[in-house]
């Protein structure tokens, strides 16, 4: 195979060297003798232009075989071409490529549904299959990969081992009401009393909702680990910020406290701010410039911003000398709304902020209780345009303090008799901290609707392609 | 924190600087007034060696406290250890920390679990919240992260863009029988009749048994994506090759004919296998040593060898020719068995071989038929000591002869309508494979179970944890 990626050949010197392309052609227009096909095969965003110069006699067979099979070449049509790679005179592109030969691999036909003319997002999502040939989709899938590696590259450079949770998992945990069940009955044939011993796992199966739980267990082996995987919500919520099948990344520490934990959420935050910024150039500049502007500033600021450091109550009282701003009354023991958290990024510290020492009772069950029995070691890192992008505690290491938690809030030991257990052989002060992925797309791309950085969303009755 | 993780302590020169490190305690050992602890932290095989020497009477106060919290800690306790990394008179380590502080995290019972003497794999695996402390599954975790590492690393250079396939699926693809049905329905409340407009999508839904039919739609937009995920076969086999759950690598090619697949296929086993080889020595040389001797031979040989090309038919005459050597009796139309492809790579060739062109009637529906009307361009890759460790073909591009497979087959075409689409818009060559990741972990550790490669596996009556 000669062909070569259009993102290479685009770093090419225009040096008039022979060079074959595959892809898609976007758009052809005619100029007197000149024909120009733009053509995209998605490694970048650019298209490159072929042209065909009619008044060229040089190659009269082979040029005549040209002129009729661009005839045959409408938008979304697949080719294959070879010809010099020369300078454009056309702006914004410094070289194209001058015919010699083009393969009319696939045809399109006039029915297409990606023709030129701006399509509406969600007329996109119904053709979730082809939007990725779009300049917008293309860019998002192209973010997503990278921002994918940065995650294990991050990692990676840290010393972190890279960990798979289980999906399916049989430990009923957290909830699971919000979760979805795994089965292998037939349930056309359950008459009312479901034979779970008959199931394939002999028990209830449900998917997972976090990795977090088995995280720990390899921490406390290898010491610093992280999952990357999806994980489920069966949660009836048709918003543009939630999905039931999302990939969430979790960091586990042994021998983190929380100042340790804080140190590595906000090194990774900027980490994944630089590598967009750094690797996404063509993408982020089509982002910013249409479809959130401004929004390479924001990410620009956040990796060079030190993040702010504030304990819950003080948050709470910074946010109550202006309680008449908020829909959303604030006081101490409320969760923090969105609108809590954009104001103390936005209009208080003006840059990003790690709220600390939340109260225990809306916080999770494995956060470590500090000596006021009344907060818990959780964090979560506050950005500006958006607010939490993570959320993470020190976990509570003591297994008497842990079992009398898990009673308070009736959760039956016995379900978490292994997670228990790493608190009686040899327990350690650990930390860690979750980042959904889609949320840290939606950041990065400016996407408004979350169902457009996912390839094929899933939420309540949708579940398409 | 100042703690440093002993793979990068055991870097460092014995110059008697200052060290910190955090771990649990393998073993403790006395000798006359020397008192030996060996501590792991995961980040590496190795443990690091702490040592006090009684006899020393520098600092009485300070030696009287390590020689008192010394007593406390038995094989698993948590740790964090100060002192002077100097050269170690013990063969088989350069260097050893003479103990200037210790503390105990945690301490450890004497029924914890993993006492030093060796446990069956067998028993490991009813602790598998635990295993991953030992030798074996530290090991084999350290393997897992560094392979998926690879495996993005291979990719990335090739300009490939990491692709998330859906894991729930409504498309009822590829014989459900052997699909997870995922549901919110109240299967308590069911009586001999489901009602699917109630469910959470709406309709039946299931986990994914493959990325690719989506891979594909991707493909055909961004040119090479690759897919690294969990599927699901909810078969009922309880073998030392199977999981219900499983991690897949998944590339897919536009442009790219059956021969460029090969040849990528190749690389990317090689690329593998030297990555094996060179970031993880220490593991690898524990695999040789202690689960499969001659191992690292193996995966050498592998990586540098020039994989045979050979079609099913020519590939059935060889098997022919030594009939009688068989359980099952070779023949063209024939499955090929594991004894056929081991005997391929070991006797007849002597190393990898990529078999080609096998019958259609013992493939997928999606695979490019040849002209013969009786193959299609699949394409096995096998090694030594296993067999297959990739299947997969060239695609059919063509929207007649898709469609008419898929009738003959008694495929639903509504079902694919999105894509058999790719064949309508700009269809064009295009190819893929997909790799087992737990069968490669399978292959590089020689861990001859394939629930052992994994954190926690799932398979029939079994979802643990």
């Amino acid at each position: 195979m000669k062909t070569t990626l259009i993102k290479d050949i685009l770093a090419l010197p225009a040096d008039g060297r022979d060079v074959e392309i595959s892809g898609w052609a976007r758009t052809k227009r005619e100029s007197k003798n000149l024909v120009f096909l733009a053509v995209n095969d998605g490694s970048c965003m650019a298209s490159i232009q072929l042209t065909f110069d009619r008044a060229n006699d040089e190659a009269p067979q082979a040029n005549a075989l040209i002129e009729e099979r661009l005839k045959r070449i409408l938008t979304g049509a697949a080719v294959r071409a070879k010809g010099k790679l020369v300078p454009s005179p056309a702006s914004g592109q410094a070289s194209e490529i001058a015919l010699t030969e083009i393969v009319v691999l696939g045809e399109a036909p006039q029915e297409y549904p990606l023709q030129k003319k701006n399509h509406s997002l969600e007329f996109l999502r119904d053709v979730a299959h082809l939007r990725a040939r779009t300049n917008t989709f293309g860019a998002v899938a192209r973010v997503r990969n990278q921002m994918a590696f940065a995650v294990h590259s991050f990692f990676q450079r840290e010393g972190f081992q890279y960990f798979h949770a289980p999906i399916i998992t049989a430990s009923d945990c957290e909830g699971a009401g919000e979760m979805f069940q795994v089965t292998t009955l037939d349930l056309e044939k359950i008459n009312g009393k479901a034979d779970y011993s008959a199931d394939f796992f002999g028990k209830r199966a449900y998917l997972t909702v976090s990795g977090q739980l088995a995280g720990e267990t390899y921490a406390t082996a290898l010491s610093r680990i992280y999952t990357f995987g999806p994980t489920f919500r069966a949660e009836n919520s048709n918003t543009t910020r939630h999905l039931a099948e999302f990939w969430m990344i979790e960091p586990e520490m042994a021998f983190y406290d929380l100042e340790d934990n804080m140190v590595l959420a906000e090194s990774f935050v900027k980490y994944l701010m630089n590598w967009a910024l750094e690797k996404c150039g063509e993408d982020m500049a089509f982002f910013d410039q249409r479809i959130k502007p401004g929004l390479i500033q924001t990410l620009t600021h956040v990796a060079a911003a030190d993040f702010v450091r504030i304990t819950y109550t003080d948050a709470v009282k910074e946010l109550e000398k202006n309680a008449g701003a908020f829909e959303f009354k604030p006081f101490w023991g409320c969760d923090l709304q969105s609108e809590h958290e954009k104001y103390l990024t936005e209009t208080v510290f003006k840059k990003p902020v790690i709220v600390v020492d939340y109260p225990k009772d809306i916080k999770a069950f494995y956060m470590k209780l500090n000596d006021d029995e009344k907060t818990v070691r959780a964090m979560d890192v506050l950005v500006p345009a958006l607010g939490e992008i993570i959320g993470g505690s020190q976990r509570e290491e003591d297994y008497d303090k842990l079992l009398s938690r898990m009673k308070t809030l009736n959760l039956n030991p016995d379900d978490y008799w292994w997670y228990l257990e790493l608190r009686k052989y040899g327990t350690v002060p650990h930390s860690g901290f979750g980042l959904g992925f889609e949320r840290l797309l939606q950041y990065i791309t400016g996407m408004a609707n979350i169902r457009d950085v996912i390839p094929y969303p899933r939420a309540p009755k949708q579940a398409e392609f």
